[in-house]
């Protein structure tokens, strides 16, 4: 699992390109992981997006991870889940979608990250790294904060929140974390512009750091 | 499967009372199945809610049918699923509870109940019988759209929409459906009341049909 570069969609970035094609200017541009993240569409227009970026994806081995929605991931036979502290518990999850499937948490303290490890967490998501418009600077766990839980725990950490193509190197260099997620630093604007200079980035800090 | 008085939730018909309480009056009342229809709730309280419904159902050996989230249904390992057509596909939630749960699913035309029923329905909600706020007249498909539908299938048929303690008599015995669903005709109000009066008017239509 390659989680250099992690894109989240978001399609209220996307501004009237489509879902697909921005996927695929961000699959072009060297993300190597994508989730998928719809929280106001109907359950049959979440499969059916699913199952077109699905056809994307596995053209170039890109795993598919579907946010909260553990029955779309099985409908499509995505490649795993992505859950939040608000979601289903993370070892319901892993019973639910099987030893074969990836199950990413969300973490926010060390606590919650040594638990998601324990429940059966593939890797943990993990922030946020900056202050957001939705997590404010009380939220911010930091560079430190990111930093801290890296090292507690064995399975692999993607940074969160605030990420740009501007601080992504910091990042990657200063926490040790084994890739950075960001929905608009990939999908605002240039998608596959936007997606190869972070992995440059995350690669030259990942050269730097050794 | 005893389909008679079939309680969908609603929590916005609850003015203050706890949907749990609400449950155990439904259930002292009468009602023979109930369906869990959460919209507006992260997945984690929806899971929670249920995992307590069902706690109140499997006492009197009440089926929990869940509607729309097939991941919550598993989760909890309630009885069965509920979803319409802007749900998963039929064929795909079957393939996901397996044979062994039970499959609901709304349908409004002759197509949609046939096309469900070979898709791996075990019943089938039919209406609008009646006028509501959220189907106008143009989607009611009334007494005689819902007789039609339950004479061309073969699995059982709950009818839904509008349905009262007034007319819940005349609906099942002009339709010949095997129950009536409601949200509002048994929480809004006395529930455990409501309950009582709709299965006495739907067991009285049942012998006067015969
Ligand atoms: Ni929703």
């Amino acid at each position: 699992m390659d989680l250099r570069l992690y894109a989240v969609t978001d399609r209220s970035y996307l501004d009237g390109i489509d879902l697909i094609d921005a996927v695929e200017q961000a699959v072009r541009g060297g993300i190597t992981i994508i989730q998928l993240r719809e929280k106001e569409i109907s359950s049959r227009e979440f499969y059916e997006l699913a199952l077109r970026v699905k056809k994307v994806t596995r053209r170039k081995n890109i795993p598919l991870i579907i946010n909260d929605r553990v029955d779309i991931a099985l409908a499509v036979d995505a490649d795993g889940v992505h859950i939040g502290q608000e979601d289903l518990p993370a070892e319901v999850v892993r019973r639910l979608i099987g030893p074969g499937k990836i199950l990413g948490v969300s973490a926010g303290t060390v606590e919650e990250a040594i638990k998601a490890q324990k429940d059966g967490a593939d890797y943990l998501g993990v922030g946020a790294a900056y202050p957001t418009p939705t997590k404010p600077e009380s939220c911010a766990i930091g560079i430190e904060g990111i930093k801290k839980i890296k090292e507690a725990i064995g399975i692999p950490v993607v940074a969160i929140g605030g990420i740009t193509r501007e601080n992504a190197y910091e990042v990657m260099l200063k926490t040790g974390v084994d890739g950075i997620s960001s929905v608009s630093a990939v999908f605002a604007g240039d998608v596959e512009e936007n997606s190869r200079q972070l992995l440059e980035s995350i690669n030259k800090a990942i050269a730097d750091r050794s």
